[in-house]
């Protein structure tokens, strides 16, 4: 079902600018240029706002933030609204500090992002803030940060399925986004539907930056797709994990996180629709 | 006839001071240690100019500039002129953004760059705002920025090769700088004489940095073949498109972006006189 | 000797904050998922001190700092003595520049860290500002600084073991740090006893970050290991010269820095405790 949504990014080519941290900036750049999609940077606020009028979408990522790009993250988020361009949030570490909480807050007030990308404890904290879920995101309260690539094979599983893709459904009616959350399932809301995605591989865990990678990719996703946002976000989560899993399989034997990360973005290099559609692995809810 | 050059960079083992965008400053890195020479990078005022002092070339690239930033270039900038090391300028975006437009022509006016290296948007931008080569400026207006990846396998080709060196010897007559323009033809031009070189390969427009590591690679050219400095930038072209056609040979079939990235600063690493002779392909206008 | 503290690392999974260059610091979160740590990054004075409650480590690399970060380097330094944290400091370039050897020896004073790492320039600029082993000290004056990635093959060898040792033992005394000076020989040092370390290969210095790396991951080691700090730190030197003797196996015939570089880090990530014990070179003086 999901690959002409791949399609349509390498078709339109979108121009994805990224406010990002600077950890794994490179690695979102490659990405986007695996599938097609083409990187842009600028995190000033005296270039941010122009730099976003050439592209398409724009993907915000907080994961290392400082007063100076949340200027730019504002900057930048306004002219993209003003353009229809679709806005991502990937709240990093938004539970763990309170500049992190609050910037993604003011972010998702200010801007309304088409999607909201995190995993179950970047999410319940918005949640919990938003009052959106509030009985699902207290079942979460326990659930600590453990660092930004930490909990990504962890948490969602198939006995707590059923109350996170009620938190992710509230939490996007609450806010008009489409709700991401990853971990050993993803899940992909709107206030309607949820897609429960089962691709994916652990050993992604011990790669820095596919979170990031992925937030970029729904940007191009949505840009190319913008009618179906919540399918085009499924389709970037699917491209990503079955990227994870064609690594996996290429590599063969248990091998390094190194070989493993540039295994994943060949993979998105390589990746066409039919392949795609045989690998894809969903629900519906 | 280009060998020399390789084999004086890594005789003298320049170390080349690069403040650059934090998307493609690994690879920079890397790229300047795979052709023998070594970086450094310091972006703050209060350390860009004494860092400098240590270095033998100085790399300007305002691929993500910020106001911090920007007075580190100029301050480095100004002890490199003074000191009479090479100083280059990547003007990344020029064209697409009025802060990375006047930055890159502050830097022009203020500091003459030894070399100016962009893709043909940056360039006319360029061109147009210092009155050089105003006909054919006029030509490209129609070239829009498509992200900072996105112009390397276009808009240079045999239709428009001569308005192209017209519009590098152009350029270069009034900065007097060695001009660089990228593309599927790469011009490298001072008032006098244009080389116009072919090596290269369509893939590298998949691997973000590919210009990052080109410019900073010009200064490591420059600082061991300074009485050369044409030729010095038409060697580091050519050693990096030789790069992309050497990995797209080692790697055989049709592979990921991420592999080819590896493989062309490995292509770099292992590259001796005799090969980059053996694969130089230019002509002299 | 040193597999259990590896062991101890990959089960503690220390969660490692770094505050760090970004030239490397793609490089070093993936060292550290590498061995079994887990990273996280904060450089903003906002963010800093809360993002480090929640770590176990800090990682302080003056690589390309700014006046930012600085404040961001001392608001998380202060946190993490309070918690009890180990803080490592990597005082890159300190001596090439007066606001880099500024903060190291500002972070030294004020922080106390538990280990301190640098090559010889950067460890003789400490102690001669810092008035420990005066002598040695001034034998290494003609050590200038040759670009962040150069020194590592050099400067420590049979011949002026002794010195250096002496070096890194008065420096631990008057510091109270964990001495670390990286070379072809690496010393690790307390006041009373120095471990001199021979693994590691002279290819690792064509690729940066290797002495990022090896911070960030002597800040894990440290973590895991609390009560035997320095016996940490030489594990954590052996683990990472060991990686580089690894990566060179592997590859077998001469390769790219690119591939070193990948090989090291999965080198990294396959290593075990068995295979540390088997490959650690080193002498207790």
């Amino acid at each position: 079902m999901f690959g002409k949504y791949l399609e349509n990014v390498r078709k339109m080519s979108p121009i994805v600018h990224s406010i990002t941290n600077y950890v794994t900036v490179n690695d979102v750049a490659n990405a986007l240029l695996a599938i097609g999609a083409k990187p842009i940077m600028a995190d000033d606020a005296r270039d941010a706002a122009e730099i976003t009028k050439i592209c398409s979408a724009l993907n915000i990522n907080i994961g290392t933030l400082n007063e100076m790009t949340v200027k730019a993250m504002f900057a930048a988020g306004k002219e993209a609204k003003k353009l229809g361009h679709p806005v991502i949030l990937d709240p990093v570490g938004a539970g763990a500090g309170s500049f992190r909480t609050e910037t993604a807050l003011g972010i998702i007030r200010e801007l309304s992002p088409d999607a909201i990308k995190g995993n179950i404890s970047e999410i319940s904290t918005l949640a919990g803030a938003l009052g959106a879920g509030a009985d699902e995101a207290d079942a979460q309260a326990g659930g600590k940060t453990k660092g930004v690539d930490a909990d990504m094979s962890e948490l969602i599983n198939d006995e707590n399925l059923l109350r996170n893709i009620r938190l992710a459904k509230s939490l996007a009616k609450v806010t008009g986004s489409v709700i991401i959350i990853t971990g050993a399932i993803d899940l992909i809301a709107d206030e309607n539907k949820c897609y429960a995605v089962r691709n994916g591989h652990p050993d992604m865990a011990d790669v820095t930056g596919t979170g990031c990678r992925l937030s970029a990719m729904t940007g191009a996703y949505i840009a190319a797709n913008p009618q179906e946002k919540t399918e085009a976000a499924a389709a970037a989560v699917i491209t990503s994990g079955l990227s994870g899993e064609l690594a996996a399989e290429r590599l063969g034997k248990r091998c390094g996180n190194a070989a493993f990360r540039d295994a994943m973005t060949d993979s998105l290099y390589l990746m066409d629709a039919q392949t795609l559609e045989k690998g894809e692995k969903y629900e519906i809810y």
